[in-house]
């Protein structure tokens, strides 16, 4: 049914209806994944969608300010945003209702965010959201379990095979602090190292010499874990870039040991697009050509709470996952009674009218003598 | 963890977090609720939160129009609007990307809606709906099949001994048709029916005499189902309001025929709150003062179909749904292993970090010899 293409007037650019069956896989596989989370303690909360902007886009949300919609409240007259991301909520609800809770704290939502533009590679702007918020808690173990957590959500729902990127986007600020480079020399090394042109970083930090002569090897080291990790252990580090390399180690000690099969790259100087991430930051890739399917990592929440977590994509999700099975369909007659059917897992469809057949009601079976019998295809 | 008030000034008026264990009991009877919406044959769509207000607001999404959020796209230079009732969405796929599909063809769906204002009855700004519409299917039978769905998913989450409460909203509009009276007592009569004043009614009647006189037996006649088609079937209805009157009791039968212990009743002469609707109208009540827990009933979709449906309210079931039993939390010391524990269906909580213990994480019990031991609690 989604081969038809939308009338593209009819809605907005972004926003798409999801259609029979794949609204039902979305939620089921939503769902799935929920119970994932809650199978490790990650007890669900469920913001609402507005509410005031300046506490939608404080901390955490100050990265997708320029993202979400606000719209006046014409009750108290102040301005509210859409959410464009749902873990500054979380931090909320962690700061202020759940303040008095033990740490850390386990939580887990899913739900739609909204943002204001979508694009060229990510063009949606409905966007939905699972994901789990560990909050409190410091420990390379905490990275590791929402790590993983995700993975085993993942695999729950029959997505296999996936690949977590780590990153640091620590360690390049922790560098340039550390060498404090000219600003003209800093802004230059920044683009080099996001167009990632290995031939321009080493030419500018032969000039700059000092600390930034371990990029070049950085860069260089970026991919399986274990090699990057050497890569760092050899690099000549200043403390504040040694401690965030530690950390790192910790972390990816801990996930081996939850998840020994994980396939895990690590790019040391890698900095974008984790614009509140304090520590590890993690990507999780599907197989082949699926994409991200989910993103997170270290941040500070409110009231500088440590904390991690993990946002699964669900749209991106059902673009991974494995086909499942139609329901079986099973036209039941008028006057006929299909409870028992319906005990059974199958989907009945009653006839209300004379003119409804099983053939028009697109039915895979018919109840007969009390059984769902398969419906027979005449040529 | 629902009795600390939140901070007035943190949200906006009307709108809510919902916190553990709510949020997970709302998602798990939604999602038990859809599964019987998918096994009478209901296929789940999901249409977008924003859309253009155009077609947002048109059909039955006139009647929610002042109540809709509205936001001006900045991609295509037009306002949108954010749903306030998912009806009319599901009416715009019916009628487009769903055109070709045969009829009756049965829809459902599961999200939230947003409202400009919430009423001092209710509140709530955002409002969870999840719902059936069967659309291209004129016969009372179809009537009858969205209301007894709807039961059938309420007692599937634990909620039984509810009342359907019919209404016929277009039998006055029918009989004040046929009688013409003059616009100054036509105001009248209708205010006084909407203050439910049988006094005011009997003497207006009383006055203009013809086809009204039938008024006042039929508002007294509001009650179980049975009493008010008899006063149906003795009044002298216009050939119009007498098909009305057939045409509810061929609803009922069916109804009947279905949930035969279901408690109904009809009141004929109610119009209120069912702007859109063009046959019988549906009112879910659920046992005590638990209130509204769905509506729905006949109206007109895209196209002019005929179209019949229900919306369930989860925020209202939740609140009469009797309570599920805690999630046992297992607490896993540092090294342990929780798998095998969350097989058998437990949450399990691991330890972090050395602090970390069953009481401090609120476990109710501990991972011991592969077991989960109950916590015992010192004195």
């Amino acid at each position: 049914m989604t081969d038809d293409l939308p009338n593209p007037a009819l809605l907005p650019a972004g926003l798409a209806d999801l259609l029979p069956p794949e609204a039902e896989r979305e939620a089921a596989l939503v769902e799935a994944m929920m119970a994932i989370f809650a199978g490790h303690g990650y007890e669900r909360v469920k913001p609402p969608l507005l509410e005031f902007e300046d506490s939608l886009l404080a901390g955490s949300g100050a990265a997708v300010a320029e993202q979400t919609f606000r719209l006046m409240d014409p009750v108290s007259q102040r301005m509210m945003g859409l959410r464009a991301d749902t873990t500054p909520q979380v931090a909320r609800i962690a700061a202020t209702r759940l303040a008095t809770q033990a740490r850390p704290l386990r939580l887990c939502y899913a739900g739609q965010a909204l943002r204001v533009r979508g694009s060229q590679l990510a063009p949606a702007r409905q966007v939905p959201q699972a994901g789990v918020e560990l909050i409190g808690g410091a420990a390379p173990a905490a990275d590791a379990e929402v790590a993983t957590v995700a993975v085993e959500a993942l695999a729950s729902v029959g997505v296999r095979a996936v690949s977590l990127d780590v990153t640091l986007p620590t360690m390049v600020p922790a560098l340039l602090e550390a060498a404090a480079p000219p600003d003209a020399a800093r802004a230059r090394l920044a683009r080099a190292l996001d167009r990632k042109d290995s031939a321009a970083v080493s030419a500018l930090v032969k000039d700059l010499g000092g600390v930034l002569s371990v990029l070049p090897a950085l860069m260089a080291a970026a991919g399986p874990a274990d090699g990057a990790l050497a890569a760092l252990e050899a690099a000549a580090l200043p403390p504040p870039a040694r401690a965030i390399a530690e950390n790192a180690a910790a972390v990816l000690v801990a996930i081996r040991a939850r998840a020994p099969g994980l396939r895990i790259t690590l790019d040391p100087v890698e900095f974008r697009g984790f614009r509140y991430h304090t520590g590890v930051a993690f990507t999780l890739y599907g197989p082949g050509m699926s994409g991200e399917l989910a993103r997170g990592g270290r941040y500070v929440s409110q009231n500088d709470e440590p904390a991690t977590g993990m946002t699964v994509y669900p749209d991106a999700v059902l673009r991974a996952a494995p086909p499942v099975p139609a329901r079986a369909r099973v036209f039941v007659p008028l006057g006929g009674d299909g409870t028992g059917l319906r005990a059974q897992g199958f989907a009945t469809v009653a006839a209300l009218a004379p003119e409804d057949t099983a053939a028009r009601l697109r039915c895979t079976h018919e109840l007969k003598d009390g059984r769902a019998v398969p419906v027979v295809v005449k040529d």
